[in-house]
């Protein structure tokens, strides 16, 4: 595990259990490609951009099941990241194109989890691995919903039964 | 628990075990203070936007220790996050200040862990709590290291040494 | 003027002589949407959030010439933008989607203008209006370039003819 | 002016008329530090960063006259930029720091324009100059204000008096 680059170090833990690309292939797919702004001086996706990835494959993948996030906030709810993690594989660098696959992985009363793999168009490399929990909160009175709207929940459970 | 603002939200998990403040008593303290470009529709602190305090306060907790991180890169050893996780307690507010807290956590090789605590200034709110893994690289050969440099190792002794 | 909404403000100058949204018709067109990590407590676009996506189509303008910006690094060529300028005419709210345009407005030996204006999808709105100025830098000798390499300028040259 | 490093490359332009240090001596100052979240690729500070920095300086600025700016929008009033524009001199690298001087350089109604110069620790290097406009918005009414309201006049006023 000595010699690897820098742009393709593996983590050098048990990190990631099973990482076969073919782990993810009925995921929702949401393309990227790094601009100069993804980057950091060392010339690869600065750590915290692979997080607006996330959200933006995140709604586009609510969006899938008719959910339009902006108007699920006009309508008082809101989905609040409270846990996240991440592990990185391989850097990213500038030019670069890819797609983050993601999934509902698990829903729970008002708690959403979201599973990420982030992978080369060919599937062969793997980059970030994520996982985040959200919650819906009610924005007016300020509170975490005691129960999912009707909507939200229909439409979450229509993402995740293709996933069991 | 039922009656929380949205920005006093408390995490619905066993997530922490203990957050008495005073666990950080003795943790590099890194004050923040809430721009609007920090904040998101939802009038708290987006939750991407902690990951640049965090990699500030770690940059400023390695300087007391004498190692000056552009040094350390022009020198061809970079610190390259290759883990990271977040729980998100409370949010934080436009305007509000509050104090980021680090400790090295764990030096393994070339693998160093930092913990993280956002708390209010009083110590008596806890926002967010997080730890990262960075593994040691070498710039040029594009590999992670075998060993960290001499003079990183005895740098990162030296804040070590205050924790146990 | 004095009863639109904030996120429908108009400029209170004389700023743009005529926005007329044809005057855009035949420029480069990069769509873009408004994710939660964009906005500001506002509940709009924050309004550094548009240089992400200026440089974003400016690299697909690019792309459409044959010229892949990261190549060009990759080469040995930057191209820094030495001036800047927007003017915000309408705010844009989450979940919007809307038109970049731009254009190469000037070729100037080695510095590039490009134009932009961002629209509704239907041209009905302007959003924003800006310019950029470029200029190529060598990347290795660390100076500004005194001509643009061959296989750039013919590309420049490439877009800019349709405007004329 | 062929030979400068392209960190310390200068505008080929008359851009500024005099870029004499001396000319930024009574405005406020607020220093920053570059971390690797504020750099790209070519290892300088991206040039959409700046306009972060310029934001934390203007509500500090503001604070030092008494003007909360997180009150200020509580209370239903925005400042929201209006225009623009940025000239880049010299680019700044990873781990530098230096000073964002700035100062309210004209009140027109609910119009207000703040001027940056970011310069070295020494002031003998200018970075970037920067100009910015400002309208008062009524948040409730989603409205540009007639009139400032009379606390942020006065404030404003009070900020306004050193310079003439």
């Amino acid at each position: 595990m000595s010699e690897e680059k820098a742009n393709q170090y593996s983590l050098p833990t048990s990190a990631i259990t099973n990482s076969s690309p073919s782990a993810y292939e009925n995921w929702f797919e949401y393309p990227v490609r790094v601009y100069p702004h993804h980057t950091d001086y060392a010339g690869v996706v600065w750590h915290g951009t692979y997080m607006t990835w996330m959200e933006e494959a995140r709604v586009e993948y609510l969006r899938t099941c008719g959910m339009n996030y902006a108007d699920l906030v006009a309508l008082g709810c809101d989905l609040l990241v409270v846990e996240l993690s991440l592990r990185y594989h391989r850097s990213l660098r500038l030019g670069t194109t890819a797609i983050l696959k993601t999934r509902m992985s698990e829903l729970n009363g008002v708690r959403i989890n979201f599973d990420y793999a982030l992978e080369s168009e060919d599937a062969k490399e793997l980059y970030v691995t994520a996982t985040v929990t959200l919650v819906a909160v009610d924005r007016e009175r300020g509170k975490i919903m005691r129960q999912l709207p009707t909507s939200v929940k229909d439409a979450l459970l229509k993402i995740s039964n293709p996933m069991n």
